[in-house]
């Protein structure tokens, strides 16, 4: 499958539902007034947990202000269901099961792990780079802990943040099992801090970590005001184990938890406050979402997907969907909500079309430009997500239609349980995933398996990175 | 327990948790500028059923704009988890224990009732006519179909709307069970519409009543411009059968369900227009609630409680809790979002206090006045929140705590499970209420005790008026 984008020619594929179109009716940019983008991606977040998407008891004002200046996108996925293969999925604009960032056994990357994204792949910071940008990455990356895997090797000028997640190198004298996260203490995880690809503390010291990433983007926004920028930041919270800066301790009726999603909250005001003072709102995409559904499993310290089902880790709709926001002052309408379906790898095709960068014409993307929703000019070509556990594709959503192959419970117990027929629900009807209608919807299973056999018929499973 | 409101005497109680205070300490308006008050109640919309709540795809732009105006109130309950005993608690700020509103079997009033809201009962409408309200009713009432029961028989000028849910007087030649609301017609239910005592129409034409509701809720307030008013307008829906006016047919992304509610979206619209093209916006507090959870057996023509469990006709949240807009432009703050505990039963010392109305003297009232947190002048002085079901005292919170004595599931089968100690949840950590906290709390749930003892002490139940 090949593009050639920015020509409008393009070779029809067996991978229909999944083209991507990006043709001439998106808007031209001209070179010197190329926007800004700025990615605040969360952890562990659920579609629940945030004012603008229902929580009774978290307090989020700035996401409030977010949302009533820009808009709520409430169909919107991660790539994946647990974090590394999520996030190569935003970085990469394609499915983890094509760039090797999942495995049939382990979840994620640890800190034993040896690989990582693959040199050949190609993110969206090398494109946005190519372009002319400043790229700054300031978070939990999590594609590789390696100096060859980093963001600096990865088409990032800078990094500040964690290599891998914030729970992971606990130390043998901590407390067992859950308990270190019950009442959690910096010195259990020896997470390492990163400079670019310098360990400069150890254990990083998470307390405080929200505040001095937020510290630092506000310097980045600064330091590259006068030129095109891409700030990815993928805050390493809320994440457990939960921590918070003094300033926001037993501040939130929600707890612990509620403490560090009202710390995020700050920085994103922080952020977009940034923005406005040094007048680049008007020129600025603020994307804002998380990797993943909220780990239920610990309890009171995990988040909350709504109405959704389930959560982190399983391919119901509370392990991938997302509560997303996008904001661009004059650009993007005020205060509206968009149904359209959206992915993080979208991300990337979006960025491109709004940037005037060539996407990758050599591999198969499954990014959509989705410009034509935030601007309100029109629909997007992505009518599917497809709903990978590890390499197993549980789950196909064609338009509002989502057939389950294969359901199991996120983490803990529960084996697979493979349905045939696929069990089917109506998600624009049902959200909640209650009421299965596949014998009254033969056609549109047909439709689904359709999809699934095309997709199938032109994937290349990459090389799994995960293994120890 | 007896009170002298207004002049901030009170003899100190056995109840005092359940204490009503209004004291001196409140805004006093004076008689030429008395507020004019709508309150919008729905029937069986669940919490998570409007875009302010988080619903992803029902569109309520006009909900959204209220709540950008106004203040979001998340933790706002029904005075019951079912119809006739919800309204009971509204319209008297009383609970429908004490006004005989509920009963062990029977859950709300049928066709073949012959009570209704004891004539010794006060109502909100006769409270504020006596004080030269307007006053109004439009939609459906549930509290007596009898002449004596009306809405004109307890304070109101007149009346619209019709007398029980939309569901009753099934006729016999209609399909059996719930076949009759998969494919809903207007003959299958020989409800009546009314106007004040007389029956107007039979069976009631619902497709177009949302709007005709709506219709008679402009020419009230047009008629009433230049004087105090008090309109009571509970919409019939969404409650089952679904019915929508051929304008929102198949309109909605959520299918029937959503077009009902959509509906009812236009009609909040039209309201808010009426008020603001009159230029009574900044002399009109418009309250939008629900009166219990949503009807969860109905599948897709049942609504959501979000991230509450279960729905109407159970104390778990998702049976009383209630998606909460209040609206005042230049007196309540925009945009707000208040976690104040409150109760439909405040609307009475609520509006009384607002327009200087006195409240009943003689009776024990459930009633507290939220005008310092719509206001923002300070805290209200509920604490607690009463679950009962029928005449079964079923939970109770106390501050972020609440306590099951007895669970049982809303609809269909599960007998009622007794809790010994009983289950304890912080509602505040976890709404959905997931996790069991008695086992570390046991002090809370003695405080939690101590508050049903007092209440129970005080008790005087009243005989039932929902039997055949």
């Amino acid at each position: 499958m090949s593009y050639s984008i920015g020509h409008s020619v393009f070779r029809r594929s067996f991978c229909g539902a999944l083209l991507l179109v990006i043709g001439s009716g998106t808007q031209a940019i001209g070179a010197d007034q190329k926007p800004n983008f700025v990615v605040i991606f969360c952890d562990d977040l659920g579609y629940g947990d945030i004012g603008p998407f229902g929580h009774p008891t978290i307090a989020t004002p700035n996401l409030d202000r977010m949302a009533r200046e820009g808009m709520r996108l409430t169909q919107f996925y991660a790539a994946a269901c647990v974090c590394t293969p999520s996030r190569a999925g935003l970085m990469t604009g394609r499915l983890p099961i094509r760039n090797g960032m999942c495995h049939d056994r382990r979840r994620v990357l640890f800190p034993d792990s040896q690989g990582g994204l693959p040199a050949d792949e190609i993110t969206i910071a090398e494109l946005l780079h190519g372009n002319g940008y400043a790229t700054g990455c300031i978070g939990k990356w999590h594609l590789g802990h390696l100096p060859r895997y980093l963001p600096t090797s990865n088409g990032f000028d800078s990094y500040l943040g964690i290599p891998y997640s914030n729970d992971m190198d606990r130390l043998a004298d901590s407390p067992k099992g859950r308990e270190a996260f019950a009442n959690p203490k910096i010195e259990y995880f020896n997470v390492p801090l990163m400079r670019d690809q310098e360990i400069v503390e150890r254990p990083a010291d998470q307390t405080t970590i929200t505040r001095r990433y937020t510290e630092e983007a506000v310097r980045f926004i600064d330091k590259n005001k006068d030129r095109p920028f891409f700030l990815y930041f993928p805050h390493s919270l809320p994440h457990v184990p939960l921590f918070r800066s003094p300033e926001f301790a037993d501040t939130s009726r929600r707890g612990l938890f509620g403490d560090v999603v009202e710390e995020i909250d700050w920085s994103v005001g922080q952020v977009l406050d940034a923005l406005r003072e040094r007048d680049l709102d008007e020129n600025t995409l603020v994307f804002f979402t998380s990797d993943n559904g909220p780990w239920l499993i610990f309890g009171e310290h995990g988040g909350s997907a709504g109405l959704l089902k389930d959560g982190k880790g399983c391919t119901w709709e509370g392990g991938m969907r997302e509560p997303t926001l996008a904001w661009w002052p004059g650009k993007i309408a005020a205060g509206k909500t968009s149904t359209a379906l959206g992915s993080t790898m979208d991300l990337m095709a979006t960025v491109c079309s709004l940037s005037s960068t060539e996407l990758p014409a050599d591999r198969t993307l499954d990014t959509h430009d989705l410009s034509p929703v935030l601007l309100g000019r029109g629909e997007s070509t992505r009518n599917s997500i497809l709903y990978y556990r590890g390499t197993q594709l549980m789950a196909a959503r064609l338009g509002p239609w989502k057939a389950h192959f294969i359901t199991q419970s996120a983490y803990g117990g529960g084996k697979p349980e493979t349905h045939d027929p696929p069990l089917l629900f109506q998600l624009e009807h049902d959200p909640s995933e209650r009421h299965n209608v596949a014998a009254d919807h033969r056609d549109v299973l047909a439709e689904i398996n359709d999809l699934v056999a095309k997709h199938r018929e032109g994937l290349v499973v990459a090389k799994s990175q995960l293994g120890p």
